[in-house]
């Protein structure tokens, strides 16, 4: 009988990049987790067990941290672009390459009101991400860049009702209740021209959160879609975007037992089981995503 | 401007649903973590905040539990694949459904040399799981049955070398290392009929366990690919299998420094980085996949 | 032979209790993780199986959440300290109990350079925490306030030289390198009263992170020494202060293979193993500890 | 104001050794996580920052590499016992070390229904632990034994009723309910000499899980009770024993709703709250436990 490799990458995940600037005192940080694959014809490694066209893994990993001084961070987005393009000069056989990078955020210390120069704090809160793909034959790169674990939560404002029941079906309705979530989103920019990549990042993060703040919310797949639409409104170089949002249930509880009132004051936060969202909002007639999403994790 | 909803579902994810059989005094145990989802015509839910197409979460949650006694559980896929339909029949906004179970598996304790009648304790290593997809239109059903959290590693018989070189190389080249990996594989079956889950899952195991102890490794990449091709070997029911594979690096510690010589003895088993390979195995001329990988995570 | 019951405690741990205000338009919301314990003359529910003396913790949980209302939280130590207080009068037979609190942070979300009246995002960072305990026969309460996961790093400002050599040895002294850690604090307050929880609190955070950034540092030692010390200058109301913080070591990259010189910019953040520094400065001559640290995790 | 240091520990934590025993063609492995800590007269490390009397951190790392192939690996105490006696010697400031190991149990892999020689799956379930301390002026070492992430649960013959109620009372009393929990235990030998620690290991789970699996329970306290009391009757070499339990609740899922009746056959798993029951069984006027148990993380 017959078999065939079908698609396949390699790389080495989560290589954790520091970068300190310090060309003066006051010292700045890039704080990476880099995760890089390449796709192409890597037949013979795996059928005759030939590696003469693997770029290992480990000299993938040593040129993801020669290249956070060579070429620089001034952002996730610019550092996978040129870590992308290096790998299919050095990797003949690679048709693809595939950048992730996670960032997570660092505050200076306040001393006497002031931003200390060399100490810092990390922000906690939303990592900043990014998917860079390359493809050769096209030459074509598309970035989808993102935020996960940012958790908001809305304590009103957000009902739940009108929905379809079956003889399975316990669940009230309700005029009010606790919106919350752990917000995974990521947008495919249209280009990788021209684009200020940390404004961008900034900005759309600030639009999503005012939208998830002011949209009245008849069920969180309503919310997201204001949130989308919102980004996409406001900024055109963002062709799609994608979340994926767990209902973080925020269950009352009853206090009746014990005489107490409760009117929206106590609730248990759950774990498990929760609800899980996943919706896109796209320009209509917009551009083809290519192989933007390709093993993006987890997105519908 | 306008914008539409793009790809989307919704359900609930990790119901915790736990099922024994008692009716005789030897108990018997089926631990399952269970995520389902619809897809399909729920754009009023996300563009207007109607909901009255849509199967609540919560309802879904309780479909879950009340299958695992009223279906029963003889494996995840049967279980499954009996959820799925249900929610086709209970939604007509729906596409499509697509039911993810992990397994826990349970061993009971011996006791005199007996398994006890109903004291268990949770076996550990690897997860069996499904995702099961159907679609309404078509009437079909994909089954992907898997497992996670299967760690192994071979203390010789692995080699790396001959790979290509660039000014980024500074590993050396090895004749014998320790190979490790924590597998996730997920194998498609060709059909849902015919097919007796358990023993095939038990026999696929074995299969790759196998041919992982026996293959010579020039890269892990030929063993994954050992690994499938033997379980398309002996298993035709299977028309593909696809593997995510840390490279668990165990690097050897230099002890020249202390004058002791270390000839294979003594590793460090680093964290992060780590090698991570992707590779699907498939029969040639093989069936088409259809909806079967949609969404699945993190595979190429 | 006979065997006697030696220390135990038994409770309900982590409670998720969400506490929205809601009195007026602007939300206030304290997000806290409880657990409870309760220590004394539960020998017969060990010995023989009966239960009369015990107060389930499921009675535990339903109290944690009704005091979050019948009481209120204006801050995790004021709810623990009648939490406990509540457990003993409800249990005859405990002789003490063990109030543990973690609090999690939320902002209101922006809007026009406004704080949104209903609307959070979880701060990220640090967690607060409080172990409360009550001793039943003496009448005495303590408290042991702190944080955890506050992570810190100063890019410059710290060396590591004229340690103790052996035969071990391989580390090369250094004048330059990078401190991280995710700081655990803990300190006891002298007394239950008089005391602003959430001013102290948030001023001793202020004053542990000045003294991180501005404290030249020769060891780990040293800069977990003068932060203690700072707090007990500025805060007569601490009567001793713990410390555990794992030394997360940044591993300066050798870019030499490559021609790239690397002047403390580029540094891989290790994961395992880590330094582990854990710490107590109190106060010459201070206050008896009593049973402030029993079963506290981790601490020396 | 005048400030001292309090108690202090400062080592290595969570060293991955992996030592393969290759002497003839069957390999054996031992895969250890080790934590090492130093106690003493360190002070000048904290208040001027000399570090003269540090055995560094890295020292100790690579100690417990050298020793894994010096003295070698027969058993996590026989090895920790080794270590700790040499950080003594090679540091004269140390009044005390502590050892701390985890060992991650391997199958080997069958093929033909044999094992292996050299390819191996690692086992799951419970993680074998050890906490070695030895004091320089007395002369004495403690060897505190046990294991954790031990899952177990029984399906039938467990109630609870007859508990003390007061007006936060919900709970409904039951003849029959799941016990389950994922065990923490601890037991302190008598004595450093002629055990043999794999043999007692491997009896002493045995015993434990016997007891379970046997004993009729009124609550998970008087399970905990008889499985301590059933190893110290068997283990004349050990002195004491410590539990930590989380009563890991499987909740019945009320089917009525849908015309099902659920006869004990279908459980929710929840993840929190869970009681938390932490409890020591002691021979009746049995030895002293010295330091043996100086933070040891979480126990009673």
């Amino acid at each position: 009988m017959s078999y065939v490799l079908g698609p396949n990458q390699y790389g080495k995940a989560e290589n954790r990049v520091v970068r300190i600037y310090r060309d003066t005192a006051r010292h700045e940080i890039r704080d990476l987790n880099v995760s890089t694959a390449l796709r192409g014809e890597f037949g013979d490694a795996h059928t005759t067990g030939d590696q003469a066209a693997v770029l290992p893994t480990d000299t993938q990993k040593n040129t993801a941290f020669a290249f956070a001084k060579e070429h620089g961070v001034t952002s996730p987005e610019d550092y996978a672009l040129a870590l992308g393009a290096r790998f299919l000069d050095a990797c003949e056989a690679a048709s693809g390459s595939r950048i992730e990078v996670e960032e997570y955020a660092w505050d200076r210390i306040e001393v006497d009101g002031q931003g200390h120069d060399h100490a810092f704090a990390r922000r906690g809160g939303e990592v900043r991400t990014t998917v860079v793909t390359r493809d050769r034959a096209s030459g074509q790169a598309w970035v989808v860049s993102g935020l996960k674990d940012l958790v908001v939560l809305k304590s009103t404002g957000s009902e739940f009702k009108g929905y379809l029941k079956d003889e399975y079906t316990t669940l009230q309705e309700t005029d009010d209740r606790i919106l919350a979530t752990s917000l995974v989103a990521r947008w495919r920019y249209e280009s990788t021209d021209g684009v200020d990549w940390n404004k961008s990042y900034d900005d759309i993060k600030r639009v999503m959160l005012e939208a998830f703040a002011t949209t009245y919310s008849r069920a969180l797949q309503e919310t997201l879609y204001a949130m989308g639409s919102a980004v996409l409104d406001a900024h055109p170089e963002v062709a799609e975007i994608k979340f994926s949002a767990p209902n973080k249930h925020h269950f009352l509880v009853d206090l009746s037992p014990f005489g107490t009132e409760n009117n929206g004051e106590v609730f248990i936060a759950a774990d498990r089981p929760y609800g899980l969202i996943e919706a896109t909002v796209q320009r209509d007639g917009g551009s083809d995503a290519g192989d933007a999403w390709l093993t993006v994790p987890g997105f519908c």
